[in-house]
């Protein structure tokens, strides 16, 4: 009786990388593959076809499975407490998917006894850290392969040479000069001419919003409602969270809204231009920031934009189930209690403005910050206020302005 | 012969509130009263009229000062090097005139011997602070009224019928229904129906941006140089900072870009609705990240935004002479050096994008970023570096996810 | 029948300020006094005593409360998990009892239907802003009064005057020339010839610790266990987190630790030159931080610190019931699970040091630490690894070190 | 004629490490060897002899180099504007002296046309990390060599055998159980039993201090005096800050304090327990910070132990050289001028404690903060400030305590 094959789980997409990494774990390294494709959003020609394609070339099992509802549940909730943007301004579209793939592959890791953990990344992006570092922090005992790292197939075209040797199927379509990953929560660009970043980005890179010049001539108004920080109706009917996002990446984008066109800080030590669009994520997370602002108390918002870079960094950085990272939700947790209410968004060719916002837990007192009549906020103690609160200073000044 | 009265230095504006604080210190105080005119390039009906007036009121002198040009170079510089956003959106626009103001008063206070140094801001306001905490750290002996906080003129009303009855010119018009501050760098508009946040602000509060839906039909572009973090060209031509920011306030504004509808928490304990338009500012301040973003090492951009934080609120609340505030200044005046470069900037209908940017100082390098051929970074270090960057997450989790 | 009067509850020690608020409170508002004596652990000549005092000085009611349990379970466990010591000095003796015992006059408010609460701080110290609010954000309705702030009684003998005229019972003993506030977490001690920061605190101003001359020959040996960051037992023998902290004021203060001599900066804008002792405190923060050291990964660990500081900061500004506290209590509380463990101290003559440190779930792990045999550590990924984490430093040097 | 060969300088001890690598070079690599010699203030046996062992064990050059000085001016003195303690306690000995070496070995390798620069540390440690990043921060284009990383001689037998069979000279005593690095701020030790951090470290690993049980049984007084932040003078008389440090070694350690026993989080992931003695630099330290308690004011104290934190990590990490250290410096030099002024340090048995401190900058102000007569404080204004400043919490209460 022969002895059994060890066993890999490979994070799958479909593409040639991960295809040519099939095969070559199977001959390189005498592994038994079983491929896992994740459904967390993103576009597709058909999950069915890129499972057949996965059994096609030489996978034991494909495994797909739908991550929507988890992702907008437990990845996509957080990240919104968060208002997580990377260097004030990415919506760590790929860091938030990473660590949710990675964790069914641990999982079907352990279903089926898998000894090894297997992803498509290369050396220099930030993705391998999020993968690698996730599963270490799950499962601490799996090893890890990273063919794409480790083969000596430097070129697309040795690549090809060795997908059509080894029987892998080769595209026979011109390879896209971009480079893309996209999911519910936005779509990241890169490479190609956008490698300098004086290039403005061609028009023809964003999918999931339209050109600003070529939106609606007239604005779209409608208003998010949230409960306890989640979005939970638009214009007053109630959908879930998944939902919500989906319709406001067609509303959003189709007014041109969510794009976004920066030079950002990888990981790995290096800079990198990366275009994005997150028309849906972005008009959300502006919704909730005005909503934020009426009902957080001010240390707690002052403060929470510090947590919430941090929390950006550690996500961005592959931290996703490090404790730090669960300490900073629990801190979130705490702020989202009652941020319940609901933000008007206008979107007009390319822009969201909000224009209203309302709250039955609002902390803006008409009394207190009116100028006119009705004004219920005591005057007189302002001069003992300042006084006292400008008392360090006036002591310092009187050493040091001599 | 009769024993010299004391003087006080009053901030003057030509309104109504500081008119009566002339006669108020007059009779009320026995005071000699200097007023002051500061141009910091807000709209006016001219400034010789304000001058005159005061004169007429009762002032024995009134000085007008263009402080146009030390605004831009000594408080708009270290603003722009600090991006100077309070809760990541204001600009800051009366924050940052308000110590240049007062300083102005100081100096006019010594060269006329003035005992006292006054302002027209009412006790639930941020600028009451401002003044008061800049006056006592330039000059912790002088000594401060406030009439609009200690007189007993509840109401407009109350406040026009003491003016009649004590000579001071009463406003024929109807009076605004909007309480505005503005300079060189945007545009504070609040009260009337503003006081609601849920109502939208109504088109004809602004005057230095355009409506986004009227704006023109084809995006303008513009590139703005910098030189060391400051402003120095717009497409090639050079201009100084001052310049600058006039000419910006023209092309944003014109675009409609600029507008800010926000819920702040002021210093003294309040949430107060806030509409602003600061086109040329937020313009300038977004182009300026963006040359960072390629000019700033790592560490130095994510240890700036907190940095960054910090500034806004040490000038929001009134600490612009403070020595924290002389800390952080030195903090970032290093980091302006060689932030040296060329950023474009498209304009269309109420948005403003980043579509370029470059610089001799750049630390992107296309070798190192690069998935194409010509990549120079090394890829088998990868493997190197995320065993050690994520060996404390994987010792913890041998403890911890047993 | 005669109308009811408003009763106010007041927060009363016994001594001349709160015995003068009575009565005081009787005559000049014409108000009912219910005294309320709070137990945190400060030294007494007996509570039975107070609580007589307090009738016979016309209190209408007195509640002694013995607080002891709840101060240690509430209040000194979340300041233990933040290491709590203000300006990394001071551990919040007095900052961590008024909010204990602010929130037992409001109950006690709410019992009686009182409408006022008052206290005998005056208008400089910190305890004035502590007890109010906490009270405003305990109960926003209760009216706060402050007798020693509003009357006019400028110095002691006027006081005692008063007292002597109004049948309040005068002191026939000298006062201390020093101000005391002491309770199970430490000693606070101000005033008097400690008002020259130059002047060395004389011997008598000790009380819970031995002068360190006059302690042991040789060193006090102990080991303190902790269980998810909570003191659980001495030695092996297991004993309440309450009598931990008892019996490490006598062993460490027997030693000499726990001495304090610092200039701190008060809320109200002034600096202060305060002495405290706190030898159990100390000990204990000091065995719970070795503790961590083994416990904690090191993100959380060097993100803690800044929370601790921000926790410190809010306590001692009397924001112990407000949100971003709470925020922080969470964030904390995830960091105290499994640290669980047992820390040497050695106690000799005024000093007490750290001598050894166990846990099960210590991330210390002597196979990766070792330079010796035995030796895991994979020695050649640090090539990689330095080359990565440098390569921002070396990108920038080839730009700016030309 | 035959080709010149290459060159490298290497960072030389004098022991068996640095003393093989120079010929493993020389016969591995085929370089000439130019050995540097640092004296930074470690303990040696004569650095006349290191130089003559250099030599005669191949090297081509031995350059020794007095750096104290140097170092006291160009890296202590920040370091000390820093009160620089990684994790809040380690004083940064090693982290501190490596950039130090790091230049001269750049500059040495300029001079002598050197293509590669070395060092005899580790893969597991933080010095490797700190002389490579400051070398390629320095001067980018150097390359370099870690050979006690490469080479295949695991253990310390193998390296010997090694070392006789290619005429290096090997240690007839036995080798220390420790490894010890030390320079002027202090000295390292780590290994042997110190690997189980519950064993309590051994009498014999401290050389700087006395046991404090051996130390002098009454107390030592001594007065340090600062200029701008740096150390002066000691009891009055003028010194520079070198010898203040030699000084303070001196007084401090007779009277055993300076230890520290902990568990540090490494650069490169692992946990290590450290045992270190640092007397001068710990009571220097200390008396630096009580000098700031009292010349800084309250925000810009709040803020610095912020800024020290990132300046710890940053320096301990081996980024001296890179540009945001050079910011948190620019700010911290801000922070040093006019702490000028004298602390009083009391020694006794392994405690030291701050008896007393002035300045002429200081702001503390008595007539503030006395609670007796003489009172300058405006008791009324507190009223005002504490309805202002709880003001946040109150409306916060009003929506939240229902």
């Amino acid at each position: 009786m022969s002895e059994q094959r060890d066993r890999v789980v490979l994070a799958y997409s479909g593409g040639l990388d991960t295809s040519v990494c099939i095969k070559w774990m199977q001959e390189e390294r005498g592994l038994d593959v079983i491929a896992v494709v994740g459904d967390v959003g993103q576009e597709h020609d058909g999950l069915e076809k890129i499972h057949d394609k996965a059994l096609r070339t030489g996978a034991i099992e494909c495994r797909v499975v739908d991550m929507r509802e988890e992702f907008a549940k437990e990845y996509l909730t957080p990240a919104l407490a968060a208002n997580a943007l990377y260097e004030n301004k990415y919506p760590l579209v790929s860091a938030l998917s990473r660590p949710l793939i990675a964790k069914h592959l641990v999982e079907i890791a352990h279903e089926f006894g898998a000894k090894y953990v297997a992803h498509g990344c290369t050396g220099k992006g930030n993705d391998q850290v999020r993968f690698e570092a996730s599963i270490m922090m799950l499962d601490p005992s799996l090893e890890i392969i990273a063919p794409v790292r480790e083969w000596d197939l430097k070129t697309r075209p040795q690549e090809m040479d060795w997908a059509a040797a080894h029987g892998v199927e080769v595209p026979t379509t011109k390879k896209s000069p971009y480079s893309i990953d996209d999911n519910l929560w936005g779509r990241a660009i890169e490479c190609g001419v956008l490698e300098d970043p004086w290039n403005e980005p061609p028009a023809d890179i964003y999918t999931m919003t339209t050109d600003p010049e070529k939106a609606p001539d007239t604005p779209t108004v409608v208003e998010i409602s949230f409960k306890d920080g989640v979005p939970c109706a638009i214009d007053g009917k109630e959908m879930s969270y998944l939902d919500i996002i989906l319709e406001m990446n067609k509303i959003s984008g189709a007014n041109g809204f969510g794009r976004l066109d920066m030079v950002e800080n990888r990981l790995v030590g290096v800079k990198s231009r990366e275009c994005y669009e997150a028309p849906g994520a972005l008009a959300i997370i502006k919704a909730h920031k005005a909503l934020e602002d009426i009902c957080l108390e001010r240390d707690v918002l002052h403060y929470k934009l510090h947590v919430e870079h941090e929390w950006a960094d550690q996500v961005y950085n592959g931290k996703w189930y490090a404790p730090l990272k669960a300490g900073l939700d629990a801190f979130l947790a705490t702020t989202q209690v009652n941020v319940t209410g609901t933000v008007r968004l206008s979107f007009y060719k390319g822009a969201c403005t909000v224009t209203g916002s309302k709250s039955d837990y609002s902390l803006y007192t008409k009394e207190l910050a009116t100028y006119d009549e009705g004004d219920t906020f005591d005057h007189k103690s302002a001069k003992g206020f300042i006084n006292i609160y400008s008392l360090f200073g006036k002591v310092w000044a009187e050493k040091h302005r001599g």
